[in-house]
């Protein structure tokens, strides 16, 4: 049983009340605990409005702050592991985007902080919104991994899962599944978010995960939503839509294994002409 | 004018006749070059049907048999390059999956042997067909680029489209252009195809293009077809069927410029935490 995960996904909605926020995602956890959800994920961004002028009043510190202490109680009231989307973590003078992994018993397992800023380039295409997450946050320098039964995860935040070297790093490192809070914008959301996805579990044969705030009309960052829990064969097994739901999903790394075993692309790579590493 | 391109892909009906394989490609690449293309690829093994058995009788020496000849003479008589898909090559004792690339000269500009052989794995799953290249043919160990007016293009055969770090070597290298020559199967075409030849494109914000045979129901191997011309923000803006067809697009760098600028994932690599190199 230890090969075999039902995970939620929460495409919440976020509005403009942080303790509100929190308690929705809270009902929400409650919510996929009563479907049988061993993991639960949030979307990026998912205790405040997603944009550089929000950051700095809904930051609070991990793990002393009211997100981190109402995530670790309700994760060990329910016995259920969380991988909390992510929130603006401030510390010593900087703002991270920062994922805090939480165990059933209430721990902190592991944060994650977004390594790759989204930060649009110069000059922008007529018509465009200019966004650069690096005028208002750090950031961060690490991989993280963690356990959960037999699973190893990679989580990366948004832009991250652009980034395939990223993933490869996390292949490498033995994960099967990859899992990817999210706030892809509309434009972005519609091109890009559904082959991104596709593509990290394509290219490393493991499930890969996306998940997104729900559409909110009212914001002024406008989420693509399309919450994606895809497999080893790159087949999309459940989607949302654009409101809020939550998605729910049996991994099974069966499929890993023998996805794997089929096309051993892992062992067919010609690591003694190419590689890539960690420095 | 050297930031467009007119290339054809031609999704070719291949038979057992290799002499009659040949000249039905270059009767193709004519009603290309009528239809104003540039630069005309072809599918892998066009000369051949694909298959373990065939590789060692339709093999032929570069560039001194039949099949190069005439490759030869036809770009120099029409003016055009041509990206010959690829061919099972003779030489010295062993048998490579090898492209040819011509000039409107008729010179034999490059030539790329297929780096990642398509070896099945063990066990296999039930109902499925084992196939493994490499109890027939020799890997190569190179990248091949080459420059077609302002374009720098990549050449991978097939399987090479299932390797992020070979495509994003090809983008260290400033390629804005990679071509696949391939024949994926039924089952694998049907899952990976499109997601495969998408990534590649959005990873690296370049055009990709893979290019089938059509599919023969008479052969043992059906080609999954599908050839597709990819732009650099994934979408996809040619695409064929099952049948023969000469597939058609105006390639412009000045998009590949405009995604590249709206969001540079290339410089926003963490390349001081992880890189792809070359050994």
């Amino acid at each position: 049983m230890e090969k075999l995960l039902k995970i939620a996904c929460i495409q919440l909605k976020v509005g403009t009340n942080k303790t509100e926020n929190v308690t929705r995602a809270i009902e929400k956890i409650r919510e996929a605990k009563v479907k049988g959800a061993e993991l639960v994920t949030l979307p990026e961004c998912f205790n405040s409005p997603y944009g550089a002028n929000f950051f700095q009043q809904y930051a609070e510190s991990v793990p002393d702050g009211e997100t981190s202490r109402r995530l670790s109680e309700i994760s060990k009231e329910l016995g259920i592991y969380i991988i909390a989307g992510s929130i603006p973590e401030s510390k010593v003078n900087k703002i991270y985007n920062t994922s805090t992994i939480w165990d059933p018993n209430g721990n902190l397992i592991a944060t994650y902080r977004k390594m790759h800023l989204f930060d649009m380039g110069m000059p922008y295409v007529s018509g465009e919104i200019p966004f650069k997450e690096s005028d208002s946050l750090a950031p961060g320098n690490s991989f993280t991994t963690f356990d959960v039964k037999d699973f190893k995860i990679g989580v990366g935040i948004c832009h991250d899962i652009r980034f395939d070297e990223f993933a490869k790093v996390y292949r490498k490192k033995g994960c099967n599944l990859l899992v990817y809070p999210s706030a892809f914008d509309m434009k972005t959301g519609a091109l890009l978010w559904e082959v991104s996805t596709r593509a990290r579990a394509n290219d490393n044969q493991c499930y890969a995960v996306s998940i997104s705030p729900a559409r909110n009309e009212n914001a002024d960052y406008l989420a693509w939503g399309h919450t994606m829990i895809v497999d080893p064969w790159a087949k999309i097994v459940q989607i949302a839509g654009s409101e809020e739901e939550v998605l729910m999903a049996d991994l099974d790394l069966s499929l890993v294994d023998e996805v794997r075993a089929n096309i051993p692309i892992f062992n067919q790579r010609r690591s003694e002409i190419y590689d890539t590493i960690e420095k």
